[in-house]
């Protein structure tokens, strides 16, 4: 049995990113983790549009991979379908969001989020009411880069020591979550540029998902939703 | 390494108990979990004198484990000394009641915890605010058991269904938490008597510290606090 | 221009009791309303997949009605797709969920819904915490109907006496609002049965539609989100 | 039938403005729309006892209109006697506040309030908790003028400029609300100085009400107040 | 120098039950208490217009006692105009409401609210949330009785049994509030009959006054508003 | 009798300050004051280890005084033990923190706190959330200083006017609380430099304490918890 993340992009470096992001963890686990790239998926997930329009493929892959999964995890920090993926399925299903919002709950008590765009800033508001956990929130701060800028090393980690530094000082997060999936190989910097501890969503959700598949051990029918 | 998970009571069959109820997951986990009783602790942390009074104690007595330690969990459903303890040490540290939150917030939209008695539903709501999680409450209900009348199999059931029916069909919860470290043994019964999951905040627990053990890996300096 | 609401789903009987409920509004209205019926939905819209599902093919369909649109509705107490289309279109854009809730806020304190069946209850406490309104919700009971049972007068009636008196009685609800598109042929009876106001969601929403196209008049760019 | 628009202070050169700025929804309006002002306010609304000491007036002047009265708004921003003019009538009332703030959430997630000065602000804070809406607001900041600057554009549009940009740069608000009944002549120009959609709380107001009078025609009764 | 209690509405026996009620305090007290009835006042405060109507009356009946006033008190239970109160007086003014619900928090988590009639409680719900304290609410229930009824000793105390009781066991309150002036002679039976403590507001309210007396004294300017 | 208020830390100057601090309300009171120094705590109580471990000492210590007892003061701004004295005592206990922050919620609408370091800022919210009045705060930020350094004059008077601008101006405070036991002496100089009133704890807490020990004559019973 295995542990399915699916990055909902269809860029397959972006995936490559997160299955190096976790290698760590992979490495430990008692049970396989495989990352997929959906390739139905946009480039990148930036709109609304996008993140609806993800959800059916998402289902129909799922589903192909159901008969050996013993948990997914969804890997855009939109949680795309989450809820339909946990309405199909009956293994645990994660999102990389709400699994950093969580980790990020038991590291500090106001997590501040870097966000890439303005854009994405709506959705995240809503949805941490949503999960009624708003008043954890320090801030959600938009970096102001695209995607692809992310491959500039310099600018982000300006912005993102910026913006994390903003952060921190004037609305008192002390723990940070990167709001993207593809940002892993700047946690540990931003850490040491901050001193604050940083939450990588994908490592958050596969970690949180090894441990669903544990529980699951104590209790096959434990994750079956009402 | 070792997941060391401290009984802060000093009742040897509340840790046996809880060691069975773990076994699933030890029997998976790529690190050692090892269930200690605190035997500074009362028979059973009943007052908020019995969870302040614990302090020191798990402090003293983590101290000794802390070379080997990978992670701490303290087993009882108060969370006594958990901000004391992640002062202390640099590796995780886990609290049930804290752990079980955060898994029924993943298994429901609203939780309702069954307590044993009257007295602790105060300090449960005060814990719920503190962290920032009342929302995802429905309600919080006493059963009106001492600790030693869960040996009672019988009375227990009895009002593990009235209180889990009126959780589910009055408060709408649609996940369960059973409020002590203690009634591992009812979880299955009492998802088969109402048809929701139900969460064992010990197992709860184990799977989460064995995700931050994983964390942990992929950077050592995460927990550490600012 | 045309304010065009749209159903869903694809029971064009549905859609023909909305244009009914909205019979009143669409007389008193400056301008033209249209109910339509989307082909491409399920019947009705009863899992999270239905709510995901609808949201391309609505996209689609609005795109060809856009160059006479004044506004759009969605017509499901799920609002499927409203935040993609509030990003696809300048013109507004109604939910028939958050147009009833809002609705409600302008007649009483606190509002209770009367929900089919259980399962849609945890989208709608999502939904109120997202909107960030969840102290306006007295509770969210279901009245176990699907919607076909919706036609069996006498059943459906007593169930909505018993639900609405328990919502004002136990919940403190000073208004009701049917938690389904397709109720408004009870609303009035439910207001004599219970005594209070009770929202037709469709007619909210037709009625706030109306109001957003003439707030839109003062100012075209109005409406552009950013 | 005739929505009665009272400004319930004594400045008529104000109901003036009031009555420019909803003209165009006026003209659209299938039922007219009159502006009125309470020759027994003061000059200007500004302290909690001038909110206080117009309810008596505004009921009873409401009262000689009631036979002709579809719908009533209150055109002060602190919703003076809302409540009680509710009580007093069977038609819909509206306060321009309440109504502003509802338009906001339908245009962005959290809103930004622009305050004359910092002593109307406590009174807004509090009124958005009795909403149970607080967790939509961005800010509120204080433009630091009083009712008279307001005619003087250069120092106004600088001073909305710099708080309007503050309110979303710094606050993360993505609508803004000019939280006075007078400054409608300067939504478009703060439209176009900060990119973000605002609101003129009379403009809300009256559409609003013309949609509540519609939804009145749906069922006399139903505005009554249990 | 003297602590002013006005009791707003003109009935002298309901003022007669406050100087009873307080009179222990007054006797320990070192300023002097006085309870005055509001001649221009209603007989008893039920409706909204009642509540806006007595706020000038109190103004100017407060402006001839300021001189030898070193508080003020409103006596009743919708806190009737204390905002401008406030404004107008430098000394500081309590309200029976806000003290009262000040009081119940620290003496339990949520506490229950005892009301004469529905009508009531959309106010103090209102109230609670502009206080920002709704989370401490078990839960506001009627009593279903008039002023009057309240002379009926055997149904009112029946009345308060029945409901004190359902606060405490279905909403879990462990605090109880009688929402009412004049309902001190009722307090000590309320708690003999449902073991929980019962926060008179009155009382409350004279002792809260007491204390800002004292802190005033710490420094005069301290009460004055910004 | 006498309201015994505990200093838990053990520097004597400290309770010498408070002494000084609350004379002018001692000079008022009916019934004795006295401060004490708990000889077994730390210093300073600056670690949650600091909290933690002096609530033994005091539930000892304040054993020894009961009987003479009519109230106790906690005088530390983390309230250490304040529910497990409650617990121990049938007397009314009151902490400095939670005292200053009702004070502050009668005295404006979002209070600011100015704390000395960084690291007491979580604990403060935390407790916030467990007293569900989290949204009457503006923003709580550390001055930057230790206890020792606040015999700087200069330097503090320095960094408590830069600080508590910046609560006023940024973050919308209009009352202000100084969150540490110590520093009674600048209260009335930033009252000052800010034009907000500013609670001192320590002076808060003996004025509610007195009024507490008042409404416990009206029934001795009063204060038992259930």
């Amino acid at each position: 049995m295995t542990i399915h993340i699916i990055n909902p992009n269809s860029s397959a470096h972006v995936t490559a990113h997160m299955a190096e992001a976790i290698a760590p963890i992979a490495a430990m686990s008692p049970v396989a983790l495989a990352c997929h790239t959906l390739s139905e998926g946009p480039p990148g997930i930036e709109t609304q549009a996008h993140v609806d329009g993800v959800v059916q493929p998402l289902l129909a892959f799922s589903d192909t991979l159901k008969d050996e999964a013993s948990a997914f995890v969804v890997a855009c920090f939109s949680d795309p379908g989450l809820a339909a993926m946990r309405e199909a399925h009956d293994v645990p299903v994660l999102g990389i969001a709400e699994s950093a919002y969580m980790q990020a709950m038991l590291m500090g008590q106001r997590f501040g989020i870097l966000s890439l765009g303005r854009a994405s800033i709506q959705r995240h508001i809503r949805y941490l009411g949503a999960l009624g956990i708003s008043d954890r929130l320090a801030a959600d701060l938009p970096l102001g880069l695209g995607v692809l800028e992310l491959a500039d090393e310099e600018r982000t980690l300006e912005r993102l020591s910026e913006v994390g530094t903003t952060l921190r000082d004037r609305f008192g997060a002390d723990v940070l979550i990167t709001g993207c999936a593809g940002m892993a190989q700047y946690r540990a910097r931003l850490e040491n540029m901050t001193g604050l501890p940083v939450v990588d969503p994908c490592q958050a959700a596969a970690a949180a998902a090894i441990g669903q598949v544990m529980l699951s051990a104590c209790n096959n029918k434990r994750e079956k939703r009402v």
